[in-house]
């Protein structure tokens, strides 16, 4: 078998993916992916530098996903709507068929603090690089970061949403109607009508 | 000298502060932190674990002065106000004498990706106690979540603006200006208008 074989990558992550959802992350070995995809551990370790980077391969994907978006959405888009754009465009990595994976994974995340800590990081550069595609289409700042972050948290809560045991709409839905949710909480009459000293938005 | 004389800890951290201001993180040992502070350096690390530590030093009192301002926040007061609180309580410990350190220490942050990592795991810790007081104030999720990120947005946002060359305007006002921002943009009209599919907040 061919040492850079093309799709040895892909079927690694599939078979990893596959074997994780199954018997859990902990259980699942490198060895037994390797076996599984029959190759050589020294063959999984070309592709990923350790078991836990098979967890966080899509992150790639979805950077790319978000800063197209933005880079290509119409010209006249007000700054909350490139993020929109963003988010639904990240929308369709979240398929159906990735549920049970992303289920497997998410518990697996949640078991371990350093790999917590691996995906708060993730996330944070994930809207680092949102701000950036914001910036090159002339948002300003404070305003690009500040709906970066925005879109970060809609999705971080929209996908642990789209996680919940039974649910089963789909991650565009939750994201929408999670980001109409910060809408209506910003946009709280009460918080304009108060006159004592610690309304903020004065 | 006692080995736990009260304001030792204290008396470390101004010192150490003082040392990082004037010359820079990475120039300052603990042994200098030490000799300062007439102690050992054994005492320093009874204090703190590392140098690193005395960095991070405001992270409990901040936690706290958010989670105790939701706590006594108006029994009316919605979401986002109790977030505009948390805010407001937090910019107390941001004064004008503390803007030259937080300038030094930012800089030792900006410089060590280390460093970074752990500012973005202690911001993600806050974001974390602070939905959880909201929580505890009858707020439902996913709202407690959304104003909790949007808070910490506003904060990070703001403070990196407190720290800019010449910036001389108040944490609170900076914090203030920021949020309203942020209300900007999201009840942006331009993103209710659009009827091609996607617009996000149908």
């Amino acid at each position: 078998m061919g040492r850079w074989q093309p799709g040895t990558r892909d079927r690694l992550h599939r078979v990893a993916v596959e074997l994780i959802r199954t018997h859990g992350y902990e259980a699942t070995t490198v060895a037994d992916i390797a076996e599984a995809a029959e190759v050589t551990e020294r063959t999984f370790y070309r592709y990923f530098a350790d078991k836990r980077e098979v967890l966080f391969d899509g992150q790639e994907l979805l950077t790319s996903a978000f800063v197209d978006a933005v880079a290509g959405a119409p010209a006249e888009d007000q700054p909350m709507q490139l993020a929109a754009a963003a988010l639904d465009a990240a929308a369709a990595f979240f398929t159906t068929e990735r549920r049970a994976w992303s289920r497997a994974r998410q518990q697996a995340i949640d078991s371990d603090p350093a790999l917590q800590e691996r995906e708060l990081l993730k996330l944070a550069a994930l809207a680092t690089s949102l701000a950036g595609a914001l910036r090159d289409r002339g948002v300003a700042d404070p305003q690009a970061g500040l709906c970066a972050d925005a879109a970060l948290s809609v999705f971080k809560i929209a996908f642990t949403r789209w996680l919940a045991p039974g649910e089963t709409r789909s991650m565009a839905d939750l994201q929408r109607e999670t980001l109409a949710t910060l809408r209506g909480l910003t946009t709280d009459p009460g918080s304009r009508r108060r006159g004592d000293g610690r309304t903020m938005d004065r």
